[in-house]
């Protein structure tokens, strides 16, 4: 496969720009409150600016993107729901009842459905993206959940499926009844962690559920022991809706948008995509630590911070779309506070 | 002063309603979801139906109330800031450049500013309530930092202000230079706890500075050992905008509006108001834990656990007005999202 997979595509900026970042820094400061007393949101305001390049960063039609597969793994009864909720989910997405519709509809997000690899044919609809590899992956415990073509063919979709949507913002949301376990097999094969570490109940196992999970996992893993390289595990152990993805972060990355990244599943996307490009990270705005055991290590392993902690544990972008209003709250913060000087307040007394 | 103070009034309802509880439980529990899949965003959407009394929570004409007034205590030199800056921000708010002031803006809150003692006097303005009670309080090491009658007045204004007001929900701002002492004073004194671990660093105090600011403090409470009745508290160590808002809560709570908590201060009124009327906390969303020290003591004292945890310190209603959206996400889930029944969803195959 490419032998140059950590390699960074020479087109794609680094965005730490110190002096825009000193810019960025000074700005915030000198608006009317304590220095640092918008905690994480002044970080958060700096971050956007570094990615939009500008002092005064403004989002623009965001986008979700909920990327939906099915997964060979389910045969050996690793989630507590069955393959075709899948497919019955996507539907509810179309129709406007799933929670990421309400909530993107709530926030005025643009919401794209892309069908990577669900085992369904679906009518042609206006929100629906047909870019399906295969009617689900293969069986991990008989060869690689995908071949190095169809894991290039889901990369170069989501890329595609990128590139025809407008805005500068795109947020992360994904569905595949056993996309757990391919998150969980990404997330130990990447950092070495031990597979029972990376392990939670998905949809709802109970702890003798989670044990059996566990189990097949560990199974997978040892079937591919050399598989090392993040395409060649992605397409070992991935899914289609990860792997499209992959690419989706990709070029988002290229095209320097804001990539609002949701829970345990959408982070393992990221995961594989920054040891492809590792300047993805600083696009990322983590939205949640989700409830999904697995999930906090593998935001340690992104060095990411996330904005919610609810125990949401959801998926679909849910997530990440109820953290959207804090970006905007960032940008308007930085946009249209006031200064010190502007607004004639006096300054801190202490040396502060 | 009052006797009665602990006792709830006749003509407040505990909401608490097991048949109506139940109702939305089992409506949140059919969405298509996994059960408890929404984390945190259930128990929300369930508390909201409570308090609104309906299964489908609707929020409707949002109120920030922001009270502010100056403190006799920063004579002694407890803040980083001149007292001059309570009036300066107050004129920041009213001309739409404080941070309270965008955030408000970006989600359609309703913003009112209320002098409840002020050093100043302001030109009328629409949006500014006139309801102050002197131009400070006293200084607490001399005597109490307000009479009862001023005490009780307060009350009743933060009643006034808030019957005034459309709208079912109402969230808690405030500003007054020195008002994290007043709220540590009421902490320290009505949990028991000591007062350094009720002090922190305010607008930005250094360690020194909370040092001393901590002894002011120590002497302060030592200056009134025998005052233990919440509204004798209140007048002792408190200020005219905390005592307006323990009245708004007062209010809110009688009329069943949602009370949407921000950080250390407006924490320390419903502390207050919960003494008086314990049935007050029910009505209460906390928005966020600060990143001043002490409140998450103060959370733990009103067995609250906040939305949002992002270092916040800068009061106002700031962090009540970013988690603002999230309240609004629990009712649009609550009455928008499908069932399983009326997606044709198929449920969980375990014993879940």
């Amino acid at each position: 496969m490419n032998t140059n997979q950590n390699q960074t595509p020479d087109n794609i900026i680094d965005l730490n720009n110190p002096t825009l970042r000193e810019r960025l820094e000074h700005k915030i400061n000198n608006k009317t409150k304590p220095p640092g007393s918008l905690g994480r949101i002044e970080a958060l305001a700096v971050q956007l600016g570094l990615i939009l390049q500008t002092e005064t960063p403004q989002l623009q039609a965001p986008q979700m993107i909920v990327c939906a597969a099915d997964h060979g793994i389910v045969a050996h009864g690793v989630s507590a729901f069955p393959s075709d909720v899948t497919w019955q989910m996507v539907e509810n997405f179309l129709s406007g009842g799933a929670a990421v519709s309400v909530l993107a509809r709530q926030h005025g997000i643009g919401l794209t459905v892309v069908d990577c690899g669900v085992k369904h044919d679906f009518a042609p609809r206006e929100a629906l993206l047909s870019r399906k590899i295969a009617y689900a992956t293969a069986d991990p415990l008989q060869g690689p959940a995908m071949s190095a073509t169809q894991c290039e063919q889901a990369l170069e979709n989501g890329r595609d499926v990128l590139r025809g949507l407008p805005g500068n913002a795109v947020l992360l949301g994904e569905m595949g009844i056993g996309n757990t376990s391919a998150a969980s097999l990404l997330l130990a094969r990447l950092t070495g962690l031990d597979i029972a570490t990376c392990t939670g109940a998905g949809t709802g196992l109970d702890a003798q559920g989670v044990e059996k999970k566990t189990e097949v996992l560990r199974r997978v893993l040892a079937h591919h022991p050399a598989v090392d390289l993040p395409l060649d595990v992605l397409a070992c152990f991935g899914g289609f809706e990860i792997a499209t993805l992959v690419g989706v972060v990709l070029q988002a990355t290229l095209e320097n948008r804001v990539i609002v990244v949701d829970g345990f599943i959408a982070s393992s996307a990221v995961l594989v995509a920054s040891r492809l490009a590792p300047l993805v990270r600083q696009r990322c705005v983590f939205a949640h630590r989700s409830g999904e055991r697995g999930h906090h290590r593998m935001l340690e392993a992104l060095q990411a911070q996330p904005l919610l902690d609810l125990g949401l544990r959801l998926g679909e972008g849910s997530g990440a779309a109820m953290a959207w209003p804090l970006l905007q709250s960032a940008c308007v913060i930085m946009g249209e506070m006031a200064s010190f000087e502007s607004a004639g307040v006096s300054r801190s007394e202490g040396g502060i």
